[in-house]
């Protein structure tokens, strides 16, 4: 049985995890879904990591960032440990994260949180379920989560 | 029986290693706790190391970060070395940092190092005696440590 | 038989993934080429990895980057994992990036999108299939991929 | 018997090295001392491992780094890396760095050097010989190294 | 017998790589010398890596870097690359890198680019034949690669 972890923080100010967990459930309806939350973006890695630990096929961690240089330098050492993490186990761990100075209104910001957790809720299935090509029909196509997609050039 | 570890240094200008004891015996009182002493917050990631070694479930790094742009640095490359001892152990490593320009005054700023080391302690203990849903209820509430909580959006 | 790894993403807006096939079944018409599809740019290196552990002897990485200073930190994070599964595997990771902000029309965008696929597609098959010595030849003769070469000083 | 690796290099305008045999050398007379001169920061992280390797039970490393940029990126990428040895081995490495920018005369860098590896030189003693609590007694005193001790908050 | 392997690119203006293969074959004309060549510094760690898989004792990498802050990150990358290989193989790997906005001219560029690679050449030839000694007389001196020496304080 496939196996998703949802790795959320307290210090966000949207509940992605709850999202994330009704979309996972919706696309993959006989899955287990195992969810973890800690205090802040840099404690997501071991997170990711203990779900895995305890079989996940891959995880989608929730991130949510301050404005100010020292939040970006603690997101930049997050990004890498994410990346350590999905390099050490072969597994996606798909990273939402939401960075407060993305948008002037928290009305706005919500927004933005909503449709990048779902979009990327959906990609992790994808990639879980259906594997390495599940995306490669939208390969170039500028596909974008929380705005408008770009779309492909020309 | 849980063991709990604190690291802490002798650059920082609050005791928070003292702090961050007495919360965490409060939390659990049959747990055994051991603090481990550096001189600066580089050599934050190989104490948690140690004390992972001797058995630690879990460590609190309790660091203090001066004003340059090399101070900030070095904050970057502990918090990438603080993530990686976590990836390799699969325990958790609660950072408390304290910024010494997050405040006006010296008398703000050990505010915001007693609160964030009280605060951190708790999560500490939480995520390592209950795991991975102790925190669930407070997902995407914006709970902040050093300052007043956020909130969450709407 | 030789196996050829390229990763690439739907952020992206333009198809590379599609030229660098081409480029590659042109060089080397006997070996096998395998596509992986990923949202972003954070999700290539465990791409990379895991097409690596179904044997591929090197693999390109097709990567697009936004503008914005948080776009650039994920480039770094990148960056650094796509060179850490090199040093893990001892194998070839093409990097390929285009910087949404290294040309003014998307016209242009595309015209380096495609120069720089096709020149590292064919240096990818080169180190994979005549190794250390098959580039140099032009060591020190100022290549450049997306531009003009910018040659040799004398 | 304990064993102290002393790592610096010949980018350095001060001899920090001898420096530090000599406080070591004073602090534990019964130790043996191994020193590795190497070009410039860059070189540290591996002769850190290398004395490691040989049995040090710690390791004092003598940075000087220049003032631009560039010259900070390598001292990020040194301080990453020292910070890795430290947790692939569990060992202590102390590490100190000049910053050429640090002071406005030379003679003003000189006294920073000497004051910055002495003292160090002696927190690598404390750690080595008497562990995780020898400095716990200065926890939270604000010590500096190469500066003036910023002392306790109250 | 002696193994030294040279990493060099198709990107650098300058063919340092002749220049460090002489160098090498002068101070230890019995030594096996294997050259590698990549496109850009982003391969360097890997080559540096095949290299020491392939038996070689030490490396040097030669390194040419463009003006821009990407051109920047992609160098801080790869020196952290760089210097996790040397950590996991605990051989040396001297980086040699030239940034172009290094000096105002070709010209300048060129000889700076001939003297660091022929003064790290000489490093590495001393580390690997001498070992850990090999440069101590030199420490603290102010030596410096593609300048004049800055001299030791005093």
């Amino acid at each position: 049985m496939r196996k998703y972890g949802i790795a959320d923080t307290t210090f966000s100010r949207v509940d992605m995890g709850k999202i994330a967990y009704k979309i996972i459930r919706d696309e993959d309806d006989e899955a287990e879904i195992i969810r973890y939350t800690v205090p802040g973006i840099k404690d997501l890695p071991v997170a990711a990591k203990r779900l895995i630990d305890e079989g996940c096929d891959g995880v989608i961690t929730l991130g949510w960032v301050g404005k100010t240089m020292l939040d970006k330098y603690s997101y930049l050492a997050t990004s890498i440990g994410l990346i350590i993490v999905q390099i050490l186990t072969s597994k996606h761990v798909i990273d939402v994260t939401i960075h407060e100075d993305e948008a002037d209104s928290e009305e706005k910001l919500k927004e933005i949180a909503i449709d990048r957790t779902s979009k990327h809720a959906r990609n992790l299935v994808k990639l879980v379920k259906e594997g390495k090509n599940a995306l490669t029909k939208y390969a170039g196509k500028g596909l974008r989560q929380g705005f408008r997609d770009a779309g492909e050039i020309d």
